[in-house]
């Protein structure tokens, strides 16, 4: 049974100047853990589905597998969908969001380097973000929002952005006080980068952490940008594209409010209402 | 001395129907190799500048440090403009593209788990794609391209790209033949792992090496997309948006076709111009 790509949640969406609660659809991202031969490997940040698929081109694009015929079997979790794939299946099913490739004896090969992996090792081959909560102190109450307020954040994000404009290829980081006023903004090929640059500005300054900030970013928001905010101590995250819906599951986890979709006008609320005037009382 | 966060390089464009040979600006992307202590701890690949911030940030993020007092030096390269950065560095200079954090004996630690991490692990602090070479075979002549056709690729990926339309928040791979017909098409939250799936489908099917594809991606094309198109072998990548500076290196060493900024009726051409008819001719 698939799981769905785009699960659909509750926001609050400001437009025209006013509330409304609706449901809408984000993207599904969960943490994937792939062993080989029953060792731990990596963990991949993806969104459900074709599991075997990633699994196996991960494996050829970093040279452990050649073809085809040094796989002996894939060990897939209960909700994949792929059991339709071109190789045979053992029976035992291990948990989810685990798959583990069984490379025959005289194929493949361990790659010596460290591997492709990720920030979100933390959540190891959980779908959720339990695992999570020992590490970080809750946030704090933080600033009280004006949603009029927000869409300007973007635009100075935007404003402020001079190399996005040449290349269109860096995104931007930009750590704002509660009263809107930009403190500090780096851009990078890499979206992590970019917050990991501010907040390392800020423990240089000796200001982590930061809660009585607002973190702004150009793009999506993931798992790991809510993560790394989370451990910086900032209470809200704002985003001019779409979050995921691990980054939605953990900005809620941890009380954060997640902004997404940050436009001239209107933006969507995913959680943490408390935080803006007029919402609180809505839920 | 800063080097340049969007270096300019010579391109073909496709407008109007006709080439022009054109000067562009490219985000920087290099790899930077973290050290703790002198020894190895990961590889990142982002845009040179603020690698103090961004190596600082990352540790934060990772709670390996959580203050700046457990920090006691930092070793930076030559090239780093980021002596002013308000902690004491040593003397001592280490390669171009290595950050070394000395940390108080007492202070911060090593964390257990595999770190982030990426898979251009295999450039280890060069500046340089050559370290890559000789772990790839040269990519194969492949298809003849005729720019007339190319935009069709980016509309059919889109057209046939359900859940981003939903959700804003999914990226795209999409593998053609030569002629432009859609074989495959993945989603993912990552975009590597579009691409890493795109490739799993083909191992399974038998169809590695790709040498007469075409593979399209709905965003940017960083190094890590082209590394996985060359060890898959495909000749041809097209983006919708912006390559980065190690791209276009990478691509240009192993003889790819590089595409960028692929819309309705224009595109450029980072590297590869011997596969577009008409073009060849011009360089």
């Amino acid at each position: 049974m698939a799981r769905p790509q785009s699960p659909r949640i509750r926001i609050a969406r400001w437009r025209e100047r006013a509330w409304e609660t609706t449901e809408d659809a984000v993207a599904a991202e969960e943490p994937l853990q792939l062993l080989l031969n029953g060792r731990p490997l990596s963990i991949v940040m993806r969104t459900p589905g074709n599991d075997i698929e990633l699994a196996l081109g991960l494996l050829s694009a970093e040279h452990v597998i050649g073809s085809l015929d040094e796989v002996v079997g894939v060990r897939i979790s209960v909700e994949s969908d792929e059991r339709e794939a071109h190789i045979a299946l053992r029976d035992d099913i291990v948990e989810s969001n685990q798959i583990d490739v069984q490379l025959a004896a005289e194929g493949g090969r361990r790659p010596e380097r460290s591997f492709l992996s990720s920030s979100a090792c933390g959540v190891c081959g959980a779908t959720t973000v339990e695992l999570l909560t020992h590490e970080y102190p809750p946030l704090p109450e933080g600033p009280s929002l004006d949603a009029g307020a927000l869409p300007a954040l973007a635009d100075r994000l935007r404003e402020r952005q001079r190399v996005f404009e040449m290349t269109g290829g860096l995104h931007a980081a930009g750590l704002f006080t509660a009263q809107g006023e930009l403190v500090t903004l780096r851009e990078d090929i890499g979206r992590h980068n970019a917050v990991d640059k501010v907040v390392g500005r800020a423990l240089l300054d000796r200001r982590l952490p930061l809660g009585d900030s607002i973190l702004a970013v150009s793009g999506r928001a993931g798992y790991e940008v809510v993560q790394k905010a989370v451990a910086a101590g900032i209470p809200v995250l704002v985003a001019v594209g779409a979050p995921s819906s691990l980054a939605v599951a953990t900005a809620s986890r941890f009380g954060m409010t997640l902004v997404g979709f940050l436009r001239h006008d209107r933006f969507n609320v995913y959680s943490g209402n408390e935080r803006l005037a007029g919402l609180a009382q809505m839920a």
